[in-house]
């Protein structure tokens, strides 16, 4: 994207993003009377919930628990180095509401979604580091989705503590400092972490539970309608075994050797030993 | 979003979309060799898949579907009137690749996400009926997820078709001539539909799967870790029980007066005659 187009039009795709933003919770859940959506604000007390957004993201990690966080009315920002859209793995591209600077210093909560080549990206980015550090110091929650882990693994916030990622990456978890506990969604003290991409719902439902109780959170499983039926049980690489497994690690074998250099580095530079 | 917006920006947005569109699969499935993701085709042979995008619609119920239908590397369109962005209730903007007049006229796939408002406007618009309805007699597939289930209806592409959508608005489809089966995915011939937004990836596993066998669906399933952990038990009707489904009736009444009235017109025009 170019400057000019930054400088034109990024002022009224901030407002639509605005107006859209102020939408209440799924446009399923309008209010009697209004069913219009006739704009109604976030509560001013709402949950501060910054997520990093990145270039090479994957849409669903980020889209999953968003659709979770809107519809409990959490005042979701979407935080990148700048306002130029990032583009995710579908072609979509995703504008940051918030750049760096411009996000609320003491958060609620901080979430790094995922997305392998732009996760590596990051954890090789001093600004991105230090902005996660930063905020992720004071923030009542640090979480993540999928390969977002690791990102925040190398930022130093996964150091002494248990959690999870996608499973092509779990094994580089202790690199970090981190335990690796395989569950779906892992939560450590103020630390909550979730495995690969669609795992974004079931983390977002679960934060929503810890952060204003399981009546609201019941709510939301019941307005996306979240009762998955999958059609296999091929979810996790035990449940697709040892060739499945294989066949897919092959074709990946590029990608892991980058991921795992850069855990290396990030681990070497947080001074973590290896046990 | 202004003409002038329209004809400044979108050739460079239309360019970020081709460039996203070319990446190959999830942005965690690179080829060995090939990381950062060079522009792979998308096989020539590939399944033409038309996704209706529209305003107000719900994001999850296109990203679900979409990431899968990425990974399966189909030809992916997301179609609507015009370029101009449709803002969604999440407040990031999706804009169409295809126009109607650009799309295929003969379709692998047709596919209508939900978001009950967008529809409800959907439902009265004599273009996209149309649209729906001739795309819709060619498509190899017909299918729908969420309220996206009112609108091929009300195209009348459900007419003596078992079927279901989002369960607040499962109780209009006879009137647009389908049976509601209450599944989470429902396939009578060659209509396939799904319940409300999450049953999108439960939905595009299986359509995957009849498409192009069971192995391939499955390897989706893998790379994105679909294998679901909802914290409770409350993602339908029967699940969450009355006293919450009554809670959630009251604060919708008039959206639902809306939708009401709208599948009654469609029926109509359809010359429907209720059982």
């Amino acid at each position: 994207m170019t400057k000019e187009i930054d400088r034109r039009t990024l002022l009224a795709i901030s407002t639509l993003l605005a107006t859209g933003a102020a939408f209440p919770a799924a446009a399923d859940d309008k209010p009697t009377g209004d069913p219009r959506g006739a704009i109604m604000e976030i509560p001013p007390d709402a949950p501060k919930v910054a997520m990093l957004i990145h270039p090479k993201m994957v849409a669903i990690d980020l889209i999953g628990p968003m659709s979770v966080f809107n519809i409990m009315r959490f005042n979701v920002q979407l935080v990148w180095k700048d306002k130029t859209p990032v583009t995710t793995e579908l072609g979509i591209p995703i504008q940051a509401t918030h750049t760096f600077e411009e996000c609320p210093s003491d958060l609620d909560v901080l979430f790094v979604a995922g997305g392998l080549m732009g996760t590596i990206d990051c954890m090789n980015d001093p600004d991105v580091l230090a902005f996660l550090a930063d905020r992720g110091e004071r923030a009542k929650w640090v979480t993540s989705v999928c390969t977002g882990g690791l990102l925040i693994g190398a930022a130093g916030l996964l150091k002494g503590y248990d959690a999870t990622a996608n499973w092509t990456v779990t094994d580089l978890l202790p690199l970090l400092g981190a335990r690796h506990v395989d569950k779906r969604v892992v939560r450590d003290r103020n630390r909550m972490t979730g495995a690969g991409a669609t795992a974004g719902l079931d983390f977002a439902l679960e934060l929503s539970a810890e952060m204003k109780g399981e009546e609201a959170a019941r709510r939301v499983q019941l307005i996306l309608e979240y009762a998955p039926a999958p059609p296999f049980s091929n979810g996790t690489p035990k449940q697709a075994g040892p060739q499945r497994v294989a066949e897919m690690r092959k074709r990946r074998t590029g990608m892991d050797r980058q991921a795992r250099a850069a855990a290396e580095l990030a681990g070497k530079r947080l001074g973590i030993s290896r046990g």
